[in-house]
């Protein structure tokens, strides 16, 4: 079965919205070894969407299709639809209940516009929405499935996690494919340094399949590998994973969608750690992302922004004039803060961070980039120097990352340096 | 001149990385006033990808791709370039010293993979690179322009200001069509809420056109107003624009791409005042998203993530006894909390949040979503309850966003109620 995505949106196409959701389906969609074939954006505009329609309908037995079905009057999929299927719409009973439940929990009156959107398409099943008010349709005709989803993420999110993929694997009749893929995430060392590591690639890796993707927060390998059965797809899979952590075994964090800030929870959790963040550059990102971990209550007790030299002072009892000797960014007052968190929180580690993030602050001697990390703990107290780019906010994120990732090394007992 | 955007990567199909390159891409070009046809994804297929630069030239005038011209293994683009246009790669000096530069700055020994980065088509012109290795190529063959860049968006991006959009701008003889378009960024008020306030649509707008983008930060509303001369289209989006302030205008945090941390700092600097924020439950967001901006040490004091309640009463003065009536999450701890951090760190402003994110934590009387927001200056000290959702991640961007937003109402002298 091979898949054809569409999202319909001017929006999308002149790039004030990222098309965030065709990177979720293409995922979901994968994950149950469907191929896509092709993903496409496509204007507000129900020529062009019924010329995509067919162009999709043509060449593929998935079509799935986001964007444009709201309660106003720039939303003109389900227009697109009726035409394209020569069908009409009728009032869903249930969509209708479920519309007029929402308001009532959000202690809103009920539109006569929201009302609107309990209609359907009469061909269709509707595909019920439990974070939104506009429904999902599920049409099959001719041997194809077409689905049409809210553009909204977390409602289409919803629908595909509940209602179209279970549908679709009940389709397929269970899965029939052997390929697995895996994402080995990596951070603190450059794509090309990670590939020269590997050496001989192609003995490496055999039949199977390597990717390189690098951004601001490291390089992920995606590792695919086809086998004629489940067994054997993953063994082969698992024995050139294990080669490839052999060799570059410390940069990897983690597998899969996981992410730097998860490991690191896990990690705590499992060791029944606490640790206080106390964060100068990066102004609370580090404290965010650990945060967005469910349950971050166990292991995270509290941060400091300490943005002006005062916070650092009076927060972290950092030595006043060992500021002024050797300046807020530098690698004593990056071990004196995480010091200084670690002792004011009661934590069993303190992390820290300072910098020079730009575009402004740097100087010939500490250059925008300049970042010092600390961490301490009972035993060990001590600080590492890094030196990032000159964008702003590539430098938060680089900068997060490397002191989540020194926490983790920290954890693991692996060494700071490379 | 008619733009079609090509991605290639597999990455992007199986949705792996989310395709921010073509949004970008998108709106520099719909900025210089071109119109984007269409935006595709590709699989890293030299046939395939061969196959949609065909589609592309046979139906625009303007093809960029981005994507595949990295130095490992499964980039294939140059290759697909190379057969498309029937020529050969050959070295390119300049670009050679700018790879041989930038690994000399960052103190790594340069490859032989890199150095193979420096060559390009011989019918091309290359793009230097200031962000990476790879160098971008532009073709201009039978009166279209064909343009490609990396996928890394960061280096792609500098690649579009300053090389592709400058010399399109050449290209095009300067702007000739006259069309506005302008976002007018709301929060704190639902879509369909926001439609049914501006009333007759129609008549409103005349022939310009209205679009509703939500997300969990608020509804972008996108104005676009076309004229027979620049200053006709001008005047009627600006006349269009009073009359939808006039009505929904307290909504209205800001325009364009600006953010509302953007607005609030600016609010901040030309007024001179200084803000310091607590946060419990959006764990270090709200200071994060204020340090985002250039110079926020101007404004921004500290911030403090007290998630634990000692470090609400250690680090802010909360009355301990008061958490245990009230409950860490109430209208009254949202207050102090406010008003602790305001008097810790001597600022003119003290904003404080609290609140359940969920997915655990709640209960009857206080369910996730719940959320109260305080703020105080030397002469009002209050605060206000906000109910959200249950996915924590956007609760904790709703709840920054609400916080923010108060701090903007704050500001301007506009009330905290709808």
């Amino acid at each position: 079965m091979k898949a054809y995505l569409i999202s319909i949106g001017d929006e999308l196409l002149i790039g004030q919205t990222i098309n965030t959701n065709a990177a979720v389906i293409g995922s979901k969609l994968t994950e149950i070894q469907l191929k896509i074939g092709k993903t496409t954006i496509i204007a507000d505009d129900i020529d062009e969407v019924k010329k995509e329609f067919q162009i999709a309908f043509n060449t593929s037995d998935l079509i799935v299709v986001t964007g444009g079905l709201g309660p106003t009057h720039d939303d003109i999929t389900l227009k697109a639809v009726v035409d394209f299927f020569s069908t009409e719409l009728v009032l869903n009973e249930d969509v209708l209940g479920d519309v007029e439940k929402l308001f009532k929990r959000r202690g809103r009156e009920i539109t006569d516009l929201n009302r609107k959107q309990a209609y359907v398409p009469k061909i269709s099943e509707a595909i019920r929405n439990a974070r939104g008010t506009a429904p999902g349709i599920w049409i099959e005709k001719e041997g194809k499935i077409f689905v049409v989803m809210p553009g909204v993420p977390y409602e289409m999110e919803d629908m595909m996690d509940k209602f179209v993929i279970p549908r679709l694997i009940e389709k397929l009749g269970g899965l029939s494919e052997f390929k697995y893929t895996k994402n080995l995430l990596t951070t603190g060392i450059p794509e090309s340094f990670l590939f020269e590591r590997l050496g001989n690639i192609e003995e490496l890796l055999g039949k199977a399949k390597l990717a390189f993707l690098p951004n601001q927060f490291g390089v992920k390998m995606r590792l695919t590998v086809s086998g004629e059965t489940e067994e054997m797809a993953k063994s082969n899979l698992e024995e050139i994973e294990q080669r490839i952590r052999a060799i570059v075994g410390r940069y990897i964090y983690g597998a899969n969608n996981v992410s730097l800030e998860d490991v690191v929870s896990r990690l705590l959790i499992d060791r029944g750690l606490t640790v206080a963040v106390a964060e100068s550059c990066t102004g609370g990102l580090i404290s965010n992302r650990l945060t967005n971990i469910a349950g971050s209550s166990a292991f995270f007790e509290r941060g400091m922004v300490t943005y002006s030299n005062a916070a650092k002072v009076e927060n972290l009892k950092v030595n006043e004039d060992m500021i002024h000797e050797k300046g807020a960014v530098s690698l004593e007052i990056a071990r004196q803060m995480a010091e200084g968190i670690r002792a004011v929180s009661m934590t069993d580690i303190g992390l820290a961070v300072t910098g020079i993030m730009g575009p402004d602050g740097g100087s010939d001697e500490k250059p925008v980039g300049l970042v010092y990390i600390g961490i301490c703990d009972d035993k060990i107290c001590t600080a590492k120097e890094f030196r990032f780019g000159d964008d702003r906010l590539l430098n938060k994120d680089r900068t997060s990352q490397a002191a989540l990732d020194m926490l983790r090394r920290h954890l693991l007992g692996i060494s700071y340096d490379e």
